[in-house]
């Protein structure tokens, strides 16, 4: 998960979410200072003609020659996204890639184009990241995209940033259009990444389903398109912050308020097993990477149809409401407080 | 100055040259260890039919609705890159831009868009950052270019990777064209930079005059993209690991060889002054980040016209020959030993 921000297009997206903050300074995570960081900044970030979605959404929309582009960038570096010893280096090429791309898909949109700068530290092998890259490489080529470029470099911690272009959708879908009454969806079981590297973290058994979740992100891409080309979604984020928080800029970017019923969550079984029913990796825990986006209740059949078509589920989790903010509500419809409720290892940081 | 290299795009530019080899690890440095890698990797890279340009070149150029894009990516890294005591946070804001948007340059391409990755270490405050990254903004839109996205976390050094987006000239121009009988020529003086750095590096007086050199490297795009609409140029490339080296980049890709006379080179006064007479920082040192291209001796006037018209000068400094590989002259005539003659603190990277 990204722990900073963002020019332009990450507004609220990065910073005060994640799970792996326990090696993390706090003084870039305190959301204080990102936010005070993107107050200054993004008024400051000149929106030219060609540029169709500005920032706060997941990528850059841009109009060339007719056609729209999404472009992106995001990074995964040793000690702050990641530990070694969690993952192959393979892994995490296609980790990266995964992480990258899944800003193209909650736009929408297909990645075409990628570079890869890579930061590399004394003791790890010119063999070792022929493989990651390789790894890289083959993943972009699944989804459809060439690595186009890159960039290698010694660096102190393994690093690797990536940069994907994407083909836009030709009707425009990003975080603007929630609208009361909407339903709030979401295309698979959450928290599982969040508690894995919970788990980890503390040196505790971690059951490899639960890793591999955080190990490989899932692609919906196809899923993301569907959604945008045939109109069904209203508004749509990738779930890189946990439910609570990514479903609150979608909140803020379409002028809407929302209701969530933690009930409704889907949990995966190694979930439930695991968590000792802490609900808060699958609220606040970030790196899903699954959709959350908001359609009308007449569209549910049909997203429910094309879900199944790409082999996802999708979940209804809450729905839209007037006003402002998330409310999370538990079975009994009782309000849960997020910063007090057993979520405390996310609220501080 | 890159000391890695290249996925795709980049063979022989990256690595081997520079003057910051210092504090560089000499394993990813090695030639062999990046030449090896490369040579396993570069087969690997899938090119499809939109791309235009592949391995090899400054750029990756990619045809998309009709029209063709060029894409690059680069880095600049504490402690591999850059000193922080070398420059203002404001200023390598500025320098990391000039030398991304080189390559396009480099390609007679307009930078249009571009993202930002940035890796802050602890001791670095919020403050400092916006301030980097509003000077990279104002640099970015000085060239006609918009920051579209960015990214910003955690690092244990100082870092910016930018990726930079560009329209491609109508004529594709890139490393491969250089004829036997054609110049080399260089679009202004050399050595200043790496000359900077090594007196930097060492503690010695450096004077501003160098110093601005290597903060600040030249704008060439408004020549690139002359030189490369009008058809002047038959093959061109950024000077960013020294003209031996970048020459047989071009000479590789031309399937040609190069004489170049050392007596012909471009040098500032402050050089003449600082250098004590080598002329290693200007053949060998990197980083002028000025354009290196071949063209027809009937082109000169109309391409001394041409620079003269966007404020820049062009010199010759030598001519494209039948064979292979680079041959560097002395006043008398007779071919000097890059790897003898004084050049031993870049030859041994």
């Amino acid at each position: 998960m990204r722990i900073g921000t963002v020019l332009g297009f990450r507004r609220g997206t990065q910073g005060s979410g994640g799970v792996t903050c326990a090696f993390v300074s706090r003084r870039l995570q305190s959301p204080k200072g990102e936010f005070e960081f993107l107050r200054r900044l993004l008024p400051q970030l000149p929106r030219g003609r060609e540029m169709v979605v500005g920032p706060g959404h997941d990528a850059a929309r841009v109009r060339v020659w007719g056609g729209e582009w999404l472009l992106t960038v995001d990074a995964q570096t040793e000690g702050v996204h990641f530990r070694l010893p969690w993952l192959s280096l393979p892994t995490l090429g296609r980790r990266s890639f995964r992480v990258a791309a899944s800003d193209i898909s909650a736009m929408g949109g297909t990645p075409r184009f990628a570079l890869v700068d890579c930061g590399v530290p004394r003791d790890v092998s010119l063999d070792a990241v022929y493989k990651m890259e390789l790894s890289l490489m083959r993943e972009a080529a699944a989804w459809g995209a060439t690595i186009v470029g890159g960039n290698l470099h010694r660096a102190q911690e393994l690093s690797i940033s990536i940069t994907v272009v994407g083909d836009a959708p030709k009707r425009r879908l990003d975080r603007g259009g929630a609208r009361p009454g909407d339903l709030v969806l979401v295309s698979g079981p959450l928290g599982d990444s969040a508690l894995a590297v919970h788990l980890l973290s503390r040196g505790k058994e971690c059951p490899p389903a639960l890793l591999r979740r955080w190990q490989l992100p899932p692609r919906r891409d196809e899923l993301g398109r569907r959604l945008a080309q045939r109109g069904f979604a209203t508004a749509m984020i990738d779930l890189s912050d946990g439910l609570a928080q990514d479903l609150s800029h979608i909140c803020v970017e379409s002028s809407v308020g929302a209701e969530v019923f933690a009930s409704k969550i889907p949990l995966s079984r190694p979930y439930r097993r695991y968590s000792g029913g802490d609900l808060s990796f699958a609220l606040a825990g970030g790196e899903d990477y699954e959709l959350l986006f908001t359609a009308p209740p007449k569209r549910l059949e049909a997203i429910c149809k094309a879900a199944s078509a790409v082999g996802c589920e999708v979940h209804v989790v809450g729905h839209v409401v007037r006003g402002r903010g998330v409310v999370v509500r538990d079975a009994a419809g009782k309000e849960i407080d997020l910063r007090t409720a057993g979520f405390d290892h996310f609220a501080r940081r």
